[in-house]
């Protein structure tokens, strides 16, 4: 197997065919479908000129040169549109620049303007034009990413070939300090429909400041990039859209691709209906919990409180639920929204196990997003007060220390479990500050049902007996071997990127939709990064930032839970997904979030 | 579906067929293949009369009915072996006694004695005679359980129509208070394949004392029993055992078979080649381990610390380190063999890290089986001491009391980390005894490991960084839905079960062999409990047991893993075995210890 390792360093991450599973050979060597559009010769066609997701005006500040770029799609060559040979504009072509009456700044979808015509530029890519490109993978592991940097390395071998790529590793931190390795088929091999980020590996650095600017530009043009692709996040991707910005600026040919990656699913819009690797992840989790409900229901004598990744949004929990049916799924978004308590939240539990009781059942599974906390004011704000107090005061053994919170405060820290009391006054982080993070939210929880039915059986309300049981599935999902629609999914987003660095495009994100469709029926294309945009105000400067997706309280997917989850608490509705299959019945299933969210079955 | 429940009053567990998942539906309607000798006619050919596992005149004493008794196998009725019609010999038919030349209460195999023959007898089934035959689950879930019963049912269906199977409900609690449900096509079908011990539940109760014996005899009087079976581990195998010796020596028509159940692969022997479930949960685990091993390759920042179930024998662990390659694997019997502390335990652990470190690897796997402590000589004298001096004296703040600890004890003591040594002295049961089974074994070896790289890095010997990540594989893995081997397995099992007791054989364990061969090609037959029998002392009485099946260390599978070993913990070996399949590459293979174990694979 060929490692051209330039510069080295790191430990090698190459894999050794020679002890793969069965399962994972039989991946290897299973061939990939493609949307049929990228089979053959293919037009770029673009759209109307874009806006943001929010404060245009400032977006366009920030993104002058980008700002109002259309976004495209993919179509046949043989279609009817006319095909101008590859239009690779010079980096300082005069895209359309922003107009003065800009939507307005609570628009919260891109707005056409007046001038809204169809498709008005073209683009094919010249098949004899090859490409020398970069990728990068940014943030947390998820399963398909290997599919995506295939994808792209297969584009360029059928439709540019003599193309170069080269994988920068560890994450952007490659880019800056010019530590790549250069892709061939060999050292693609065997990564093909597998999981993990372990072929260039990623990093969490982001590049920010003026010098790390730089830096990506002194690689790009030591390795004369003609474009890069970056795989990640909300906040990889506004990074990959800065950098697109910074080079068309600085009329560096080097255009910047990105790809919608995070396991937690809230990077989509109506153009990127799914980030790659919640399908896959979600359906892992959901194994393990139809597991452990099938155990819950066997033994007959614990609840199962099982913590799901996903700090910012609910997604994961939400999709397990649906895939699952528990007893009880705790979403942070409704709980913000209702302005719930943990008071409130452990009595909805509490009632629930009480009226189980009463049928007979003491055991249960729930499901508990690990950003519930994050969810809760009043959380948020006894976390400051104890941040501002810990700062300055002795915390004394006798509790005068808690005479300086605020009575609601007060109040919620002495509701608090004294294990997670005592973990907010002992673990700090390196500036102080409470680690909210390390909370383990489902044993907190656990504990303060305990406690209240423990007053309950006092006051004579419940006479069931409770045993809670933890869980937190986080990093078996992370790194599981891609579904077959992720697999699909991701070499679809490689492709593409390939696709819309090939016509020459920057600042886009590679986009494919009609997901609920077989793969032949997917569509393809690139969206303006900056149409995703708002801004956010730090420190005194507006940063762009790509608002994460929520679970939408009005959207599909929860208001399927919502209309079910009254039955699933009483009544039990348990489902056991099973282990991922690859072949078979429910090999191609699509997950149940993005089905509601496109449409594709009835909420 | 017809749900004949009897006595009810335990919550219903009913399947809802609506809500089954794809992969649920799809291996509801799979065929079992059966192994060839089920499929026609057999005869039961008797062997050599058996001896016991050890102390074999005691074993005798505790059985005086069924000792000697042989092990059967089933063969084609077409073989030469004489065909009697249904031996249904009567309750007190008189079984070879033991005789006065007992093999040495050493032996740990069943030894032929010198009247070995040929064998010497043989029965087959009448196909006009009907059973009523029970059923009961004893003990923790273990994937297979559901088929074993439908094996019995089918069995019944096929070969002896109009006869009637009770499913006991929640383990021998629901034959001592004569709560059962009458197994109807339509209750047994939704359960086929599935996984977990929901169609009838288990417990964990015991019949033990004369007057539990007496209900377990008036149940089987009043339902007019011709047989039992008794799905469990160890225990409730070894019950089976005496229930079958109580039945016969009060000329009761009941007999009773056991079939050997639990995950933790410690129920085994020459005969009985594997305990259904250790497939599955093997396989389960493997699959999370693999996906956690490609993150830490990924992120290349973590150890990852998993504790996998087995309390009595690290089996499980040394499958799944079989399976995938970690860095490290304990194996409690060998800390056992070699007298270990727990400071060589870290020793060896944190000697690997620093390794790794220099050749730069700062992550890692590694596999500690649940009951390592248990297999650790001092840390059981420490506990021991620990509740001889918390039952008589106060434990001071100023560490006073530590000095009553043997010097070793108080060593060790202050070997260990704070959160243990507070869970140590805080945390009793009910009798007031330390809890070492609430010990979470892989944070502790984290906090110890951490302590040692500390020491080591001011030291200037490890110039690396170490994250700990602590997993506990449990709950998942005992109620997945079976793989091919379990669900055949199990299958055969019960199928086995049915045939035994239609023969009129009683105090036998379904024995299914050459398991690594094709179904078809399995042996059937049945082997005599009281020879995996020896006994125990205790409260001045000789209790018959079945002795656990620790690792052999110098056996196939501990061998092969020793000699792998050192390549592991340096190289990076990791096989990432994938989700369960069902169909295609890697469906039907067998797990490696029992490969290994037959001689199918060489060590």
């Amino acid at each position: 197997m060929a490692t051209a390792v330039a510069n080295g360093g790191a430990a090698a991450t190459t894999r050794v065919m020679s002890v793969y599973s069965e399962v994972q050979t039989s991946r290897l060597n299973h061939n990939l479908p493609l949307p049929s559009v990228l089979r053959g010769p293919f037009a770029l066609l673009d759209g109307p000129p874009s806006s943001a997701a929010g404060n245009p005006a400032e977006i366009a500040n920030l993104f002058p040169h980008l700002f109002a770029q259309p976004s495209a799609n993919l179509a046949p060559a043989h279609s009817s549109v006319a095909q101008p040979s590859a239009n690779l504009a010079p980096a300082h072509s005069s895209v359309a620049q922003p107009s003065a009456n800009l939507a307005p700044a609570h628009s919260s979808v891109a707005q056409p303007s007046a001038n809204l015509a169809p498709a008005h530029s073209s683009a094919t890519p010249t098949p004899t034009h090859s490409l020398k490109l970069g990728v990068v993978l940014s943030g947390g592991q998820a399963p398909g990413g290997h599919n995506v940097i295939s994808g792209i390395f297969d584009y360029l071998q059928h439709k540019a070939p003599g193309s170069t790529v080269y994988g920068f590793k560890g994450g952007p931190a490659g880019i800056m300090k010019c530590k790549y390795v250069q892709l061939t088929p060999d050292f693609v091999y065997p990564f093909r429909n597998q999981g993990g980020f372990d072929m260039i590996c990623s990093g969490r650095d982001k590049i920010e400041t003026p010098q790390q600017f730089k830096e990506a530009e002194d690689t790009a043009l030591k390795l004369d990039l003609d474009g890069l692709v970056v795989i990640g996040g909300d906040d990889s991707n506004t990074n990959a859209c800065l950098l697109a910005e910074y080079f068309r600026s600085k009329n560096i040919k080097t255009r910047v691709i990105g790809c919608p990656k995070t396991i937690d699913g809230d990077l989509k819009c109506k153009e990127v209906p799914a980030s790659f690797g919640f399908d896959t992840a979600c359906k892992i989790y959901s194994e393990m919990i139809g597991n452990v409900m099938v155990d819950a229901r066997s033994t007959g004598k614990y609840y199962h409180f099982v913590r799901l990744m996903g700090r910012a949004a609910s997604h994961i929990t939400l999709e397990c639920a649906l895939q699952t049916h528990p007893n009880i799924a705790i979403i942070g978004e409704e709980v913000a929204a209702k302005k719930q308590t943990l008071k409130n939240v452990t009595d909805y539990i509490t009632d629930i196990i009480c009226k189980r009781a009463e049928l007979g059942y003491n055991y249960g599974v729930i499901l508990i997003p690990e950003g519930l906390i994050d969810f809760i004011p009043e959380v948020q704000t006894l976390i400051a007060e104890l941040n501002e107090i810990l700062a300055h005061d002795v915390v004394d053994e006798a509790g005068v220390w808690k005479q300086k919170l605020q009575p609601q405060c007060q109040q919620l820290f002495e509701f608090l479990p004294q294990a997670i009391q005592e973990q907010l006054l002992l673990e700090r982080d390196p500036h102080g500050n409470v680690q909210v993070a390390k909370i383990e939210t489902e044993k907190m929880l656990i504990s303060m049902v305990e406690t209240e039915l423990e007053k309950r059986k006092a006051e004579g309300k419940y006479a069931g007996h409770f045993k809670g049981q933890s869980h937190f599935f986080g990093y078996e999902g992370r790194c599981g071997m891609p579904t077959n629609f992720d697999a699909n999914y991701c070499y679809a987003l490689g492709y593409a990127a390939g696709a819309l660095l090939h016509c020459g495009k920057t600042g886009l994100i590679s986009s494919v939709g009609n997901l609920c469709a077989p793969v032949e029926e997917w569509t393809v294309g690139g969206t303006a990064l900056t149409s995703l945009m708002d801004v956010e105000r730090r420190h005194g400067k507006f940063k762009p930032v790509i608002k994460k997706a929520m679970v939408e309280l009005d959207g599909a997917p929860f208001k399927k839970f919502a209309s079910m989850r009254d039955e699933w608490a009483i009544k039990n509705r348990y489902i056991s997904p099973g282990p991922i299959q690859f072949m078979g019945p429910g090999a191609n299933d699509v997950n149940h979030t993005l089905l509601l969210e496109l449409g594709a079955v009835q909420a």
